[in-house]
């Protein structure tokens, strides 16, 4: 992954993390149900964002060298894995 | 909510988090995309549990509640935001 | 369910349906796969507004009855079913 | 895409335009909503195993080429319409 790339990932982690943490904090002080619920759902939609560019960056790096390479099994592996990530990806 | 229901739910979110943070540490160390993209779906995965729980506690407590309610609008309210909760679910 | 919301539910349906003979008619025609794929997306975010308006009906009539009447053991019944229909959405 | 992968796509697609006209009689004869809801959440699991599929056979097919072709501006096409599939999909 390229240094810029990791530090904005590792810093949308890092915020998406504190707002798990503040959404405990909700749950704490009692806030209203669907409050909570929908501070999940941001979270889950921030969630996606990262995922999106997490993939990008692979596909742009990994997948592009894994392709170019000689290595049949290689390149069948990576593209495997992007439709691992697709099918699961379904079940969320 | 319940105190039961809303201890455990808290320790699920910090738990949350906590997996969170290892993530941006995986990001950090260099490890391998899918994987980080792997951990970022059993973070969406966990979550979709703790709002299904907090639904469920909330049909339970405030729905009836109001459903049992003389105030008509406040019915209609609470409906309506099942029915949001809902829609914003089958966008993410 | 309200005749004015079956008659314009069972109209989605079946244009959905047509949607979908319709890509199956891209198949056979040989066309670009991603635009496939998209069409089957626009199908789904579809599906998503039908069971929206049909859950939506849903709960203005079945559960607000089920809440209002005596059985104790229906209510149970009747939010445990919306419960369900949004673990099955956390699924797909 | 292969003669055979597409003979099953368009098995499979039209077996969901059946599904859905049936769904829509469903209604029509006033068949329970929770019980209408689970099966269009029947047909978008198919759906997305069918999309799982389109992208597959993709990925093995044009992705590999433009890859392995020379013109990186249609391989760069190529990965971002993958990565627009990841996006929709995580809105649905």
């Amino acid at each position: 992954m390229k240094e810029e790339s990791k530090a904005e990932i590792i810093n949308r982690l890092r915020s998406v993390a504190g707002h798990v943490n503040g959404i405990a904090r909700m749950v704490d002080e009692d806030k209203y149900c669907i409050d909570v619920i929908h501070q999940i759902q941001a979270v889950q939609a921030a969630l996606n964002k990262i995922s999106l560019k997490v993939l990008d960056d692979h596909m742009h790096t990994c997948v592009i060298e894994a392709i170019e390479g000689e290595d049949l099994e290689e390149r069948e592996r990576v593209l495997s894995e992007i439709r691992d990530v697709f099918e699961v990806r379904g079940k969320l």
